[in-house]
């Protein structure tokens, strides 16, 4: 996604070869016509698809998932990483591992809104090691719900989640795929390699 | 605002005399069409305001905030409860006490994001004490920014925060005011007096 690319290049602040830092329009502050966009491509690129709901993650899942949810018609539903005074019965919880926090943080999601009627797509921010995916599809798979596919703004190519998630048969859509972030760059995958 | 209204007398759960669980549109499950009526509520409340940035606070404040910096074309910052790995130089801290689970925790927003050369509108999903709405304030003031007002989706009428916010000489918007939860509904304040 052309607009994505540009404003990586543009915005992107590259820490190390492993960590890009965007927070100036996806992760801390974010650029609503940005969002806009990332959420019209999200909805072009699954529209056959029959989604009922986008599951997401708080926080920086939200705002991409709320453009393309207001965009398909269809609600967002985002998962929780601390438990929640008033939301207690009816959780379906999935563990996931932060590879680079070295934690492992429970996500949970009310029943109420997941359930085996729906056609789920997922969205996040970035894709990495893939556990936060994993978390996700996890949580699908014990609401009986289906998974259409998982949208992603960011991935780290060089990571091996995409890898993982493909291999088990998930279609992901990556709006960006960065392949290298070595000498202080990022190096987008090509368009046509990236669906 | 009377499609909010509607909403939460719809869908609302009244748990007891001072909790109004909203989870199936604005906390946990989202209604993308809903967040951009407050979007454009908001803009419309705020449009001689000549605002520059929306500051709000993860993860619910996300939603409403998104679409509202959509309709008035500005960026939006969310404050982070938790520490993050990329971001730690240059950060502007307040404490929020949450008097129901009786913990003090510490919001941050970089120096990068919020600056003296800002006019912000701070945007949160409730008012009930008023405490993340004195943290964002506290951040703004810090930042050297100026603050136009408080936008909030549901203001607990019977809690202390919006009187607390509104005798310091803050204007708070909300665009709907709670005045009573008890019997089991939720009787709002007439929108003649919301203002």
């Amino acid at each position: 996604m052309k607009q994505l690319h540009e404003k990586i290049s543009l915005e992107g602040r590259v820490l190390s070869e492993e960590v890009l830092k965007v927070d100036s329009f996806l992760n801390h502050q974010i650029d609503p016509g940005l969002m806009q966009a990332i959420g019209e491509e999200f909805s072009r690129r699954f529209k056959n698809d029959r989604i009922t709901k986008i599951l997401t993650i708080e926080s920086s899942g939200i705002a991409p998932s709320v453009m393309a949810g207001l965009i398909m018609g269809i609600p967002v539903v985002f998962a929780r990483k601390r438990a929640s005074l008033t939301l207690t019965e009816g959780l379906i919880s999935a563990e996931v591992k932060s590879f680079t926090k070295q934690t492992v943080n429970t996500i949970s999601v009310s029943g109420d809104y997941i359930t085996a009627d729906d056609r789920l797509l997922i969205i996040d921010d970035f894709l990495a090691n893939g556990q936060a995916a994993l978390g996700l599809l996890d949580i699908a798979d014990q609401a009986g719900a289906s998974v259409a596919g998982v949208g992603i703004v960011i991935e780290k190519g060089f990571q091996p989640g995409g890898r993982l998630l493909r291999s088990q048969g998930v279609r992901v859509e990556s709006l960006a795929i960065i392949d290298s972030l070595a000498d202080g760059k990022a190096v987008f995958r090509e368009e046509a390699e990236t669906r």
